[in-house]
């Protein structure tokens, strides 16, 4: 009677709890209390275990990912007269593609202002693999942020904690409440992210199978068409790529062995698999900048920028801007190397006809590439080479791949994990596919 | 790998999130970090919301329970050769048929060791009424608790921190997080608290309807059914009694308009209905403490005890040993009563065919009698005494009740509760019916 007129975050727990659908003003307030303080860690929780199971609809999803996104600083690009598209993957193993992609999407004529996470977990990334390249700088200030796109023509960077600071405090919070894994979470969190760095589209990698977050190419779906939903809500334009993770993309799995691996591709004949994912999100971006008309003349532009060293050339101009070793990039047996390592031997005889991908990212983790808990420290120089993908025949005493690695710890269950991760049959019958649906 | 060896708290969130159940290690390990600050409140909040939700089955509700109780310490009455049995209600409006019943239980031969609530919203509390007595102490220590008890045949007091202490951090987070109403989780708050105080059996008082925190009996038989079970595997008998709480338990509504009423019954004919709940509750306890060999002696009795007054005796040596002003009791006119009065006056005609009982122990909180919110303080005098109850004729200028307060902040909202409360049909089809089935 008295307190009714007054909005509780009690109320709105309950609301969803209950399975009703919030307004506009509720998700508002609860995201603008939780980030100044006045809602606690332990409401929020309940909350989001609610939303979780009992779901936030379009229109909630909208609310929520605009009030994350109002909650910190925007970035306004408006004022530079060329296409900005960016490109988010939703994380996996051995996934280099930015640092080919972003050159030579560059290359063609559309900005690529990028800001990157580190990774987690099995899954790699994109800032912890830039700085393997000595000196450089993945903290730049909003005024470098926009000076080097310009002058590059891409830009990568880590978020700052003016952005969009509540999907700061709401991703920690999911992460040990057991709320991470539900589609409106993680696109308001993507999109509230990605959209206050000022771009005018992006494009989604996608990733389903045993090496990324989303398992099942069912859930992929539904999250791709969320991202697409919501991002057209706000005012973007949004274009999804459902691709497979059920191998590693390439053949290197580790920081230093994957930038590496990306130079190898931006100067040489590089891994198909890494050409095809790169070539078709770049057609995508090229698309949505409208530089070019179609998929087809996409993909040709990207492998042409790639093949004729341009793309490599803005990818020295960004090491060379951005405070790194452009002596270590031309040079790439410069790289600090692992003290150790080690192979591992096939057994068998037969196909590959699955690989654990999950597996070898954890194997990675394990032996020091990556974090079990945010305060882990890295080793850029650890991680694994795979010699043997989906479909390749392999024999008993065949290297399979190579461990890299300084700490020895948990060496023991690296090369298990490795080794478990190998399905090999008789028969090469495997129906896997690396490029699936686009959705938009 | 190397951590799925440790329990984590998030990954037993996770299991329940999922809908599978818990093994007892889980719950205990959960239940003990949450009590000695190790599992945070975060944590604790989702837990509870997935549980809520997803449910708790009987093996893991009793794990709960058991988890709960130990969580603190327990009372050992078994050094006392004398049948120990103690009541609960799980709250309404005008409740006080402990002050009535546990002296009656007394009078004939069966010990009631007796820890109450105080009253929240619109539903009030045992000891809340007690201090409505000058002087009695509801704060007894463990040692008092089990002298008065011998001493008086029964003894009426707080928890102590040291009781249950799982419970108290419990549920200061579940009422801030919408996860109160949830049979499980009122089950083990009940019965781990219930438990911890040394008694062998236990009658549950558990109500329904309007002025219930159950509404439906469907609710309530749920309850019930918990109740017993669980206690049952904690080796307690347990008997439920479903009564229903659609219109105030006789005619007072406040602490001390309830003592006053509560010293009618004891010294004079009783309100009917008050007189019908103590009877059938003092059977049921009579017959678990093995006194009586049927429900029929067992009413048969208490009604006795109170009539030739040995139960008000009982009353008074619990008032003197308790250190409460014995005048008071033996002259009820002594009591303090409010400096204000206000009559509400009926405008219909016909009979009264329902009471919303929960707008009634609203009004009376407004009064000053309840609390909004924990730290509120109350004024024992306010409340309200009903005059017309369902079946009642009522005429257009007759009473239906008369407010008694201090505070007048919110007269105006008690006034429209009250009057808004009272339906009124030409016809007296009205099919109410106070006491309900047994489970047990």
């Amino acid at each position: 009677m008295i307190r009714e007129y007054l909005m509780r975050p009690c109320d709105i727990i309950v609301k969803k709890r209950d399975g009703k659908n919030h307004t506009e003003e509720e998700i508002n307030y609860l995201i603008e209390g939780y980030t100044n303080g006045a809602v606690p860690d332990y409401q929020m929780s309940a909350w989001l275990m609610a939303s979780f199971l009992n779901g936030l609809n379009e229109e909630e999803t909208y609310y929520l990912t605009r009030a994350m996104l109002l909650s910190g600083k925007t970035i306004d690009l408006g004022f530079i007269d060329k296409p900005k598209v960016d490109k988010h993957s939703t994380g996996g193993v051995g996934d280099k593609i930015s640092l080919i992609l972003a050159p030579a999407v560059a290359a063609c004529g559309v900005l690529v202002p990028m800001t990157s996470g580190r990774g987690l977990g099995f899954s790699g990334g994109t800032l912890d693999k830039l700085e393997s390249i000595p000196g450089y700088n993945v903290n730049l200030s909003e005024t470098e942020f926009v000076e080097f796109l310009q002058k590059v023509g891409f830009v990568m960077t880590g978020q700052t904690d003016e952005i969009a600071p509540a999907d700061n405090k709401l991703y920690a919070l999911r992460d040990v409440t057991g709320t991470v894994e539900n589609i409106s979470l993680i696109t308001s969190s993507i999109l509230s992210k990605k959209l206050a760095e000022g771009t005018d589209s992006i494009v989604f990698d996608v990733k389903f199978g045993s090496g990324a977050f989303m398992k099942s190419k069912e859930d992929a779906t539904k999250l791709a068409h969320n991202l697409t939903a919501i991002a057209k809500k706000m005012g973007k334009k949004a274009i999804c790529v459902l691709t497979s993770m059920d191998q590693p993309l390439g053949r290197a799995v580790g920081n230093t062995l994957e930038v590496i691996e990306s130079i190898e591709c931006l100067t040489g004949p590089g891994q198909s698999d890494l050409m095809d994912v790169t070539s078709i999100l770049g057609a995508y971006m090229l698309l949505a900048g409208e530089v070019v008309e179609s998929v087809e003349e996409g993909e040709k532009k990207i492998r042409e920028k790639i093949k004729n060293g341009e793309a490599f050339n803005r990818f020295i101009e960004s090491v060379r801007t951005q405070g790194g070793n452009v002596e270590a990039v031309l040079h790439p047996e410069k790289f600090q190397s692992a003290q150790h390592s080690l192979d591992i031997i096939s057994h068998q005889n037969g196909f590959v006809t699955m690989i654990n991908t999950e597996s070898i990212g954890t194997a990675s983790m394990y032996l020091g590439a990556g974090r079990l808990s945010k305060e882990d420290f890295i080793d850029h120089s650890a991680g694994i080479i795979i010699y043997k993908k989906i479909g390749d025949f392999i024999k008993p005493k065949e290297k399979l791949a190579t461990l890299y690695y300084n700490r020895t710890e948990y060496l023991n269950q690296s090369v298990r994990l490795v080794e478990e991760a190998y399905t090999v049959e008789k028969s090469k019958a495997s129906n896997f596919r690396l490029i699936h649906e686009v959705i938009q």
